[in-house]
């Protein structure tokens, strides 16, 4: 991103013990660091700290000295180790003092929620003397800016969903870019490695373009920026060029996921859609109904995971179950027709297999997992030997590759090796 | 955690434009302070910076000044803007050398994966002069350690798993503690806010012991930390009270996950579980699934999205969806009923409702759920008011509260004002 030149230098400070020793994974840099970007502004540095004092106070000391804003989250809850208050009147030189207004506010928002407002919650009305309030509407505890000659500094709760309305409500409108221009394309590939996607389109790379490739499990994310129009109309030329070398492997383009640009093509085509599932146990479905308005499409999902269940509910031969097991070709292909002709829909996909970490065998190791789809016209299957994967990444990986695998054969694309004809 | 006084102070420097512009969102630092924590060491700080040689190098300097151990992640992949390689030399005042073995694991690696070796990749064998290597057995980009006097270097990929398994094969065993007697107990509660278990359990804190409220959505963790045998002793006598006051949320005890706790009872009774799922579509049988050896008690699982597949598939009658509604107490009640009875097994539960953001109604807003659980005995339905929560929260929260509710039925503890037997 060298070549984004903003206005501001930007850090964001995160405080918590519980950001370092593993209760909780702070997720507040990433998503401030994201709408930056979307805003044409860039994130110089993130730092978590220990909500000791000398450690917040250090901390702050650098990032002022480095940064023309300062993103401060955290430790302004109403626990004695919400210790940020404090620290911060101590680097502006001077102390807290109780704000009518706010202790006001604190007892009405208990009070809507029908509680009694603790008074140990009083700190929470408690803010460095000449600080700016910044109104809080979705939590108890307000943030508060202060600002000298050479730095911004913004204060404002850890609590995900308060700390990003206080970045769209109270941050980013004061951090108006001057750049503007910036534009961005990605799409997303399964079935593909990093390097080989690098390999196949680095060249495409031109001087007002940046290639980034990201591995986002199990898709590999390629985005594509710039700034300003040049960037715009080599945009567009370059995604018909991506598209010609590595289209067969596509799944995503922008924000759109694979489910939601599955269920377009389905509801394109008035097509409904049923699952068989057996080792992914409802990811299927699960992925599927994540998109609102699914019902369109989705009728039901079978998650058969005995083997009573495979012949009760999908008609799967108990002699198929016997003779190729569970966890075989001719079974996927069986709870797929069963699926497709028992829901009366145009699509069914089945997925079988075995996730381990128990349940391996030498003809069948842990990841062996066959997926199949029954379309108006064929019934496919796939298989995969997934046995270099962890139980979650081999039903994610398996749910994906029948999702892709309908894309695919929805967009008239499915490569023929991928899906075998039974 | 000021009462763990390590021999060493730990920071980790994680490098990546992707970190910070909103394309990834490190787990690193997260994970390896959780690492630390359970050794009984303490992760000082965590700073995220660009690839540009200029922020690495001044972080570097600046970590190396503050700390004893610093574990720098990332930039060592084979693409041209993986620079640390290049800034570690600098900062040890060297320069890059290709070696050899390094270089001929590389090729290995690649043909064992039957890729050739990209010439491009060779410089993932340049490694800073005298730089201790650190074998990569799991990826291609080998590791290495710099020692000075005053601190410790490590060097190791970024991607999480080859991350995670230098962190325990180079990094771990050079900074045992020399501590020790670190101890902790956690729990987890479901339908609880944190300030009520603030509220409920705080005057339980002692000397020797530091409580910790995690939310952790949708649970609220209790993590309660000492230091040697006292504390050991105070939390064995700690664990009764907290069961006295807040048993009744209690969902998880330590690492074990809610669902897996579930098995485990589910086993004991040797009981089976079956799954009728609406609005969640999935998710609860994926969660249950998601347990290796749930096949054990998991017959199957239907997802009766449309109303055609809960007639058709659980017997719910067709007069009772117009009476009613698809979204209404009595079908949650049938749904349990005809999934428990179809499926042959002890238990079912089911759950319908609307996770919107469409489909809400003044009498049935979004967030309006019904879940159903039918055991030998009893037929229970509880009604949950999810009002303010997105899709994807509502979703968990209803899975959560069908799975909390089967859990405490089987510990014999079920609340009874949480369901309502019908």
């Amino acid at each position: 991103m060298d070549h984004v030149e903003p206005q501001h230098r930007i850090e964001i400070l995160c405080i918590g013990d519980e950001l370092l020793d593993g209760r909780t994974a702070d997720r507040n840099a990433f998503w401030f660091g994201q709408r930056l970007t979307r805003t044409g502004l860039r994130l110089a540095r993130a730092t978590v700290v220990h909500d000791d004092p000398a450690s917040i106070l250090d901390a702050l000391n650098e990032a002022a000295g480095r940064a023309s804003f300062v993103l401060v989250s955290g430790g302004l809850g109403p626990t004695e180790d919400d210790r940020t208050r404090d620290v911060a009147a101590r680097w502006a030189g001077t102390e807290l003092v109780e704000v009518p207004e706010v202790l006001v506010n604190l007892e009405k928002r208990y009070l809507e929620r029908g509680m009694a407002f603790p008074q140990t919650n009083r700190r929470q009305a408690m803010l460095p003397r000449g600080a700016e309030i910044l109104p809080n509407e979705v939590g108890t505890a307000p943030g508060f800016r202060m600002v000298t000659p050479a730095v911004t500094l913004a204060f404002v709760p850890g609590v995900p969903a308060e700390f990003r309305w206080f970045v769209e409500t109270h941050v980013l409108g004061a951090l108006s870019s001057g750049e503007g221009g910036f534009c961005e394309r990605s799409w997303g590939f399964f079935g593909i490695t990093e390097s080989q996607l690098a390999a196949a389109v680095e060249s495409l790379q031109t001087p007002e373009l940046s290639f980034h490739y990201i591995p986002r499990f199990p898709e590999v994310k390629l985005f594509v920026r710039g700034q300003g129009d040049p960037a715009e109309a080599a945009l567009d030329r370059l995604a018909g060029e991506i598209m010609a070398r590595v289209g067969s492997y596509l799944v995503t383009e922008g924000e759109e996921s694979l489910v939601e640009r599955l269920g377009r093509r389905l509801v394109e085509r008035s097509w409904t859609l049923a699952t068989a599932e057996s080792c992914t146990g409802g990811m299927l479905g699960q992925m599927i109904t994540s998109v609102s308005g699914s019902s369109a499409y989705y009728q039901e999902g079978f998650i058969t995971y005995s083997n009573r269940a495979k012949m009760g509910r999908l008609g799967v031969p108990g002699e198929l179950l016997d003779r190729c097991g569970a966890v075989s070709a001719e079974v996927a292909a069986a709870m797929a027709a069963g699926a497709r002709e028992r829901a009366a829909v145009e699509v069914a996909l089945s997925v079988t297999g075995i996730a381990g970490p128990q349940g391996g065998r030498p003809d069948k190791p842990v990841g062996t997992v066959f997926v199949g789809m029954a379309t108006p016209a064929d019934l496919y299957v796939r298989e995969l030997k997934l046995y270099r994967w962890d139980r979650n990444q081999i039903r994610t990986l398996s749910a994906w590759s029948a999702l892709s695998g309908l894309l695919w054969s929805l967009e008239n694309r499915l490569p023929e090796h991928l899906m075998r004809r039974v």
